[in-house]
């Protein structure tokens, strides 16, 4: 029951440089928003299964930065930084780049609102807008959708844990 | 001679989220990097003629954020802030809000590329993508292309004293 109500539904209409993913979470919106600031949390649950997450820079405040590297099973390592343009329990603004690429400079800007829902319960919604629609089409084909799903799927167990 | 060549080009093509802004300098690109990471310098020239900046917070580095006011004739205070995401004299990325919108939370992505020409000469481009074509059309509609023009024959007149 619990796993079809949160789904992870991305929207990437063809032809924009912007996707839209839509998922709910059991939990309140305080604890959803506490996953997302606090650094102890914030390793255990953010991107794919399998992945360990060395959190290198981390200011998640209106105005701060961030860095982190995301290291396979294999032990490949994937960089990324940004900065927080805002910061609070309803919405979050970040830029985001994913350093891997032939060049640097490729970078989204990464809209999501917290919304409280009824039984405790919270919807976050993303927003992103890239550069260009190849470069959101480069960022689809890297393995966004499954990132996030997954990424999700871990929060989703570690919020059990906590309650 | 000097006014037609360093025309500013503002492109807004209907329907999407973005748009280019192009403008040549007669000055090198060291110097005009310098107007927009110095704060003595950068007050002088930013914004449409008349108008006053002050420069609240000011960190020209990548990671770094900013907020200033910008007062007109009549005394009316228009405040901005964002963060830079990357700052260097080829590559300046940066969030951008004006914060006398109805609600927060509006805000663009601005990639500014710095190019040498010949001549001791510089192209600057700068491509704002939006959240939206309806924040993108707004912003057009606020006369930002006033304020960019305005802004840049306030630089020529800086850089032309500082050579």
């Amino acid at each position: 029951m619990s796993e079809k109500k949160n789904q992870t539904i991305v929207i990437a209409e063809p032809g924009v440089q912007e996707t839209y993913i839509t998922r709910e979470f059991d939990a309140p919106r305080a604890l959803v928003y506490k996953a997302h600031i606090d650094p102890e949390l914030y390793v255990q649950w953010l991107g794919p299964h399998g992945y360990e997450m060395i959190l290198e820079t981390f200011e998640p405040v209106s105005g701060g930065k961030y860095r982190y590297i995301h290291k396979d099973p294999q032990g490949n390592e994937f960089g990324f930084h940004g900065t927080f343009h805002e910061m609070s329990e309803e919405l979050m603004i970040q830029t985001f780049e994913f350093e891997g690429l032939s060049e640097p400079g490729h970078v989204s800007l990464d809209t999501m609102q917290l919304e409280e829902l009824p039984g405790g319960r919270t919807r976050v919604t993303i927003h992103s807008v890239f550069q260009s629609v190849a470069d959101r089409d480069g960022m689809v084909q890297a393995g966004m959708e499954k990132g996030v799903r997954e990424g999700y799927e871990r929060l989703d167990d570690m919020l059990k844990e906590m309650s």
